[in-house]
């Protein structure tokens, strides 16, 4: 079971850290009550960490009432004494290729800023003003997509830059907090709409269950941190496993088929990402590399188009095919 | 993804065959439509798989109409030629101590009488009716009560005598299967209560995540097997680990110590589940024997009143105390 804490206190509890003193921190702000409390809670630590805190606000452009809420960031920044960063979407310089919905892109677009403006402050996080509820809608976006172990772990405290100091904190906790300290916020009005599958588990799916027990949040967050640990475990004795079959000349193949699924898979999708090749994790994708390996009297297979995986009789290994550009 | 049969199959696809040839099977057999469905399947395989089916129906007495799915059963069997066991609740020799809801205390008494029968007919295994919407059920009913990464695999096809042939089945080709067939069955009025938290479940959450997205059955399907898969890898790894830290002096503490807390929580379970002790697995209990091993000066630590934990300095174990009655 995961720690609460009571909203008296100016930062939640701990253990890890994930707030280290002496550093810059991007503050991701919407205007919304999440952020506008996240960027209170940080600036109330600001002197005691030592910490420079750098706002940074995207105007998505997409409603006209946007620019209200660029106008309440620069008030909040401006009481603050905090440095804001604002852009507007039209300014980004992204090129987006995502078939995916527009708050995919959205998120996409989000990230892509906040990491320019991370490297232009040479920060050292980007904090996200994530929260229990989002974590619970989380694991109902994945489990209704169909999830792995680790998708059913939900968003991360720590994740490369980003941090998200908030996770532990209800919506509740954090409304409390904002009426407590008397902070101004804006509402955006797509939050509500069922055009959203977030908004659809928001406002259907998490009452309902509510309904049939209302200890359902306090159990779904301890059963999410019983499942954090199971992957936690799978990860370690991955690991400990791969390093048994991996030599010189790549992955021992007699060692890798003997070993059981969920290793396998895991391997994999740890080679996959020490290459550096861009993949979604699959079934399909599972089944072609295990094929290859199983069946094939091919030593060669291409997988994405830039993705080789190579075997001889006793070792694979896979690498990123680096594309040359005949222009230059 | 688990697969699914089409209802012209006289059985479901099953690749661990847990429908043995030349076996005695006790059919669980409320007079419901899936027990009703189950019976007359495994019927169809009676001669080409050498099976002799006893019925087995525990008259619940809960309800007048209960005698109504008692006559059913009779009138069902004696047509299809199988061997009847009928008991009423109140000829049940079981003395209930249980303090759980009725739902759980008819469980357990059905489960009594089932054990006895097969017991008496010298049966190799007790098939129950539980299908695909039962396992879905069963994965909000523990989401819900907050659960470890086992309760979340669901229940299982073969659980010590307990078979479920049907468990891949979704409801829909129970009810087209039963009116292809032109077979009659009971409806149970107090299966649609929402008294019971089965049914708030059947009737609110799984329409609310239904609705949410029509994909939601297909891709829990997918994700408890992903699961299942998971955690069969977990309780693999923990047996290998297991294996390193057992001596003839009981298990070495600080190799025990050392290890990962879900391979410590599982190796705990085994233990007592390997003294035959009763127990329900929770984290206090676990905090309990984690104390005693780490801090404790003492060196007995007893559990439960029938449990008890015996450490030296460098290994610990654990044993059944068994009491004996004076009065012999």
């Amino acid at each position: 079971m995961l720690s609460r804490r009571h909203v008296s206190d100016p930062l939640p509890p701990d253990p890890n850290s994930i707030i280290q003193p002496h550093t810059t921190i991007i503050v991701g702000l919407s205007g919304g009550p999440d952020s506008v409390c996240l960027l209170h809670v940080l600036c109330s630590q600001k002197k005691e960490l030592n910490l420079q805190i750098i706002a940074a606000h995207l105007d998505h452009e997409w409603q006209e009432s946007s620019k209200i809420a660029a106008e309440l960031c620069k008030n909040m920044c401006n009481n603050l004494g905090v440095d804001l960063v604002i852009k507007k979407l039209s300014e980004l310089e992204f090129d987006v290729k995502w078939n995916g919905s527009q708050e995919e892109v959205g998120r996409l677009m989000r990230r892509h800023f906040f990491q320019s403006v991370a490297q232009q402050y040479q920060a050292h996080a980007i904090a996200l003003a994530h929260h229990e509820q989002d974590q619970h809608e989380t694991f109902f976006i994945r489990l209704l997509r169909g999830s792995s172990l680790k998708g059913l772990t939900g968003i991360q405290k720590k994740d490369g830059l980003y941090i998200r100091p908030l996770l532990h904190w209800s919506k509740n906790q954090i409304m409390q907090y904002l009426h407590e300290n008397n902070l101004n916020y804006y509402t955006d009005q797509t939050n509500t709409s069922d055009a959203y599958l977030r908004n659809r588990i928001r406002n259907h799916v998490i009452p309902a269950l509510h309904a049939t027990d209302n200890r359902f949040e306090k159990n779904l967050t301890s059963t999410m941190s019983q499942l954090s640990l199971a992957h936690d475990f799978i990860e370690q004795q991955t690991c400990k496993i791969m390093q048994t079959m991996t030599t010189p000349q790549g992955i021992n193949i007699a060692l890798f088929l003997d070993t059981h699924t969920v290793a396998q898979q895991n391997i994999l999708l740890r080679l996959l990402i020490m290459c550096g090749i861009s993949f979604t994790p699959s079934q399909k994708l599972f089944n072609e590399i295990m094929r290859f390996l199983k069946k094939s009297s091919k030593n060669k297979h291409t997988l994405y188009q830039n993705c080789l995986i190579k075997k001889d009789k006793n070792y694979f290994s896979i690498e990123k095919l680096i594309k040359i550009d005949k222009n230059l």
